[in-house]
């Protein structure tokens, strides 16, 4: 399995993703599985995968190569003028390869399937987000739906139900997001550290604000370990249910 | 789906179950999943169930009618020695219950499957708790997993992770349980209130430490409301990641 999130704040947005790639748990290793490309004052676009690793990687490598040789050959990540044209390239990229993987054949779509997030923005365009479906469709973040999950989604979903506010800084928002990762790992083995993590500011058109946290990290052991105590002490805050 | 949680303390055990059942979003309705048979200062046991409604039922009816009947039917609940016995009697009924849906046949075991917890104390055994497997077999609570969840066991997880301790005191463990199945509510629409709670204290073999908790519960209502503040205050003692 896999975890990653993208989410929408006020000021721009913030994708975090783990790094752990399994086949059974006595098969696992490390896979980036967050990608970017940008073209500085122009585009930021980031993608982030989860499911089966050939479909991904197969993908990845389709949107990698066309984007090389935008001259030639079209369609081409790097020439798509809005998000929603770039979600959609994404979409029928990621329907292509589980077609080619399964022969058409329905029965064996779910072994090959996979889900993706893309993010990012383009010129006048706002910064967005969109969910990508294995058959090639999606949804996009609304106020009412401000970010998107893949994997292993459950185990950290409560924490940013809760805590999610649009109006958060970037720095809260890592903490969140590094909150909901912590607790994922802590109840999964299929979700692993290092961690991927990118912020992009609206109307930056840069994408080199980005970090791998590893297990050592200082800040990410800080928040690990005291969550626990905070939790408590917000326990005590809460009333007893006297039975 | 359901939601349900058997937490082993070492001043006793503590039962939440919700009460939503539903086949699809447009079919559901309150159905009570916490089952309890006491004799007064010499067993208690509580039964919770998750899965197919035909087959909890069925395997309730079963349990409950072998009960009434103690002195010609055998086996019945009342008449085990021990906790371990207990849950293979119930483990061997779900078991006869779900073949009998199937008549046998693999393919369609898993539309009528079901998960069961069973806690209590008999006699002289210590206080303890099983979880029961749609096959039969079944898996007893240690100090290194002191509790147990069935049905949409995820998003409540990490908070019982994090925050459960061996030596609370049960009024403590209430508040734990109602956050946990707050997240779940929060989150998912398979699990609903009301909430039944039993509470039992070592040695007492008494079952009636029971509360159904409505939505309406001032109690539940401030913790539901507060855990976000709580949560709030919790994420300022984290340090900030700085990228």
């Amino acid at each position: 399995m896999t975890y990653c999130i993208g989410l929408r704040l006020n000021r721009g947005l913030v994708f975090m993703s783990d790094t752990r790639t399994s086949a059974g748990v006595d098969n696992f290793a490390v896979s980036k599985k967050m990608f970017s490309w940008t073209v500085p004052g122009e585009r930021m676009i980031t993608v982030m995968t989860a499911g089966n690793l050939a479909t991904t990687q197969a993908m990845i490598s389709l949107l990698e190569e066309r984007s090389k040789t935008a001259e030639e050959r079209d369609p081409s990540i790097l020439r798509q003028t809005t998000m929603f044209q770039v979600a959609r390239l994404v979409g029928a990229t990621l329907k292509e390869v589980i077609n080619e993987s399964t022969g058409g054949g329905q029965e064996a779509a779910d072994q090959f399937s996979a889900s993706v997030i893309v993010g990012g923005q383009i010129g006048d365009g706002k910064p967005t987000i969109f969910l990508i479906y294995p058959q090639g469709n999606f949804i996009e973040v609304t106020d009412d739906t401000p970010f998107f999950q893949i994997g292993e989604t459950k185990y950290g979903k409560p924490i940013i139900v809760r805590a999610y506010d649009p109006d958060m800084g970037f720095e809260e928002a890592i903490k969140l997001l590094l909150v909901s990762f912590d607790s994922t790992v802590k109840s999964n083995l299929s979700v692993g550290l290092p961690f991927d993590l990118q912020v992009y500011e609206s109307d930056s058109f840069v994408g080199d604000r980005t970090r791998r946290i590893e297990d050592t990290d200082p800040v990410y052991q800080a928040i690990s370990a005291g969550w626990g105590d905070a939790l408590k002490s917000a326990f005590q805050k809460l009333p007893a249910y006297k039975l």
